[in-house]
């Protein structure tokens, strides 16, 4: 990496979680909490001398809203390690997170803005910056480092990705996919059971999160090559959605069985532009005149019904796919842990302006790596299924993509539950 | 019971699965081949012959669709027992369901339906026969034991229940219900930690199963005395909907915290008895003319949105409440085993006309018995929320209710996975 030095920069830490949560997100703030504690035991004078907690991300921290993260955890100031493997199994942002978007170079709120930032961030010492999240994070990432340089003042800042969406730059999948899609893959084989049972011609259609990218939408299709079941045609936002295509294979796929099952992205767009799930079809406008966002899922089951006149359900997964920790994927899990471990250590080695990384070293067996890369090169980019990825007809993924994905959900992981229910890390 | 004679009544088993799937039905189907096989071990004569399967209920059987259980799980037949424990994990009805409503007795079709289902039974000397399904199910043992009666067929036919709506009569609870009241509590406990991570108000609203009774709903509020998280409000349909008093309730609180978190019923009726989801509010009509179902959910969603102005989302958990299997309540599936097998030990001990139900007999520690009701004191009864589980504005479970619903979601049970995803048994 271009800014790595080797000298000890000795002061504070600050870890915060920004955008969208996930059931991994934890995991990586446990990891930069772990890494903090072992790069201290291992070297006393390894330079981090606290760890600081951002409530809310740098919505919290512009308010200066920062916790004691070593009081919390590390045995040396009294803390309880053993509560971060409750935390790293504890679903959404502990810490609490925010969408803010920090101001461009130049622009007219930024001194207000990015200003009272630093000198935050210079009254507490802070020497170290993580911050957890997707691709908006890795812009704020980009722009405090920046500013921090341009001040000058010395501070390495990090990015540690997260996205259930799997559509950051420079890493070959992200932290909180795996566990998403294995949530996606093992309901989508329950709702097959599901729907297997009766023998009238019937249509269900699963709405999958994912706007820009169909990672998780593909992730429906992984019982291919284990179970040998999925569903018969898969939709995925990289390709038009063509109503007319759409129902030429739903009408071949009901000749086939009685039982069809779709998946689609809630980011479906026709060939004009407009969302599949903005209600175009009936124009509809409810008594507050509201334009009505019926959803995907629900705007392709009206259109079903209408075409085939048969049975047809839509079931939205919705927030259970970034959040249900109690079905987690452990290679995710491990993966999320090491990343956070791995951010610190390469800060401490001098690394900053960076993102931590996967790459793929091999696949079956499944191996990786973890690296720094160049911020620059990832902030504000989205990263789509490939078309090697997606079948000539646009519906239905091909075995590539299962490969690519299956690795990523392998492994169970159980919190701990307590009469019944899964304990969760609550910070105070 | 009234019609238990302990005479050996020699003859073929004939199982079947109704109405709407669930994550614990195949556990009681696999405690019934259990308990035919158990019963065989211990005495050879002691009646059941062999056991079959029928296809999709008794729309299955009325096309003589029937499969050899025995020689799939018995080993005595050449059958794999362990494949047992594998059902008892597959979600939904591994032999296929179906709605049928058998004809009344009188009624014009009677003869020709019911008579050409006792053609088949006799034409394979059934002479137990065993229905595992919800209230119309019960209905269905109720006509078909009536009429064997009246045509003079000897046949001991009983009901096992299973429904996830916890609303059948004669029964503390029902199979079923505790595993798909766990995956509420625990999906609400993981909902609560993603809603709490921004600090904007924001409105959350669960829409939850069950149109006429509030069990799955009441669920949601497991949390309390275990976690001490739960929805801010529940409203169930045992309770009139009145929108003037939820607005009051958002608004109280709104003012507590910026996280409210709503859990409703699907079924909530306004006091003019229309079905909030009913989509009165609007009364739109989509482009093909059909009234727009928006659902309870999205309808709240829409109104709370209009009178207060903040983000809501609302999340329907839709069919995964019934079907995930990867997250079932040990205390369920034990006892879904055991009321198969009990309802065998019960058939071959002369009692007909019957459905097992289970009596509690102790609280903490939670105890229950398995006993056989007669069926005509069940069928076509719902069993609601009592008053006493309910708080008095009708927004609110009582904490007898959460101590009522704690012992069924006790205790986890996980699947067997293979690269990642579930193994389920699938008949072929």
């Amino acid at each position: 990496m271009e800014n790595k030095e080797k000298r000890i920069l000795r002061g504070n830490a600050v870890v915060g979680q920004s955008g969208g949560p996930t059931a991994a997100i934890n995991a990586t703030l446990a990891g930069v909490i772990r890494g903090v504690i072992h790069a201290r035991t291992a070297a006393p004078d390894c330079g981090i001398v606290r760890l600081f907690g951002m409530r809310n991300g740098v919505d919290g921290l512009l308010r200066d809203d920062i916790i004691d993260l070593d009081a919390l955890f590390d045995p040396a100031f009294g803390g309880t390690p053993a509560d971060l493997d409750t935390l790293a199994l504890t679903p959404s942002s502990g810490l609490g997170s925010c969408r803010k978007k920090l101001p461009a170079p130049g622009s007219a709120d930024e001194e207000a803005v990015m200003g009272s930032l630093l000198s935050i961030l210079r009254a507490h010492d802070v020497r170290y910056f993580f911050y957890i999240g997707g691709n908006d994070s890795m812009d704020t990432v980009a722009k405090l480092s920046a500013y921090a340089d341009k001040q000058g003042y010395e501070m390495r800042v990090m990015g540690v990705p997260k996205t259930i969406d799997n559509d950051l730059m420079g890493t070959d999948h992200t932290p909180g996919f795996g566990s998403a899609a294995k949530y996606i893959a093992v309901t989508t084989q329950e709702i097959l059971r599901d729907t297997a049972v009766y023998t009238v011609p019937a249509v269900t259609i699963i709405e999958i999160m994912g706007r820009d990218a169909g990672w998780l939408t593909a992730s429906s299709a992984l019982g291919r090559l284990v179970t040998g079941f999925e569903p018969d045609l898969v939709y995925l936002p990289e390709r038009p959605f063509i109503f007319d295509e759409f129902y030429e294979d739903v009408a071949a796929a009901l000749k086939k069985h009685p039982n069809v099952v779709v998946a689609v992205s809630e980011g479906l767009q026709c060939p004009d532009g407009s969302y599949v799930g903005e209600g175009t079809q009936s124009g509809s406008v409810d008594v507050f005149g509201h334009k009505y966002l019926a959803g995907t899922g629900k705007a392709l089951e009206l259109a079903v019904k209408a075409k085939f006149g048969c049975k047809v359900r839509s079931v939205e997964l919705n927030l259970p796919q970034r959040c249900a920790a109690h079905i987690v994927s452990a290679q995710d899990i491990e993966e999320s842990l090491a990343v956070g471990e791995a951010a610190v250590d390469a800060a401490l080695c001098g690394v900053s302006r960076a993102m931590m990384g996967f790459a793929r070293t091999g696949d079956e067996p499944y191996a990786y790596g973890i690296g720094a890369q160049n911020i620059a090169d990832i902030a504000n980019r989205t990263r789509c299924v490939p078309d090697e990825f997606i079948n000539a007809r646009g519906n239905q993924v091909t075995d590539a993509c299962v490969k690519y994905l299956l690795p990523l959900i392998r492994g169970e992981m159980y919190p701990e539950y307590e009469n019944g229910l899964p304990k969760h890390y609550i910070f105070k």
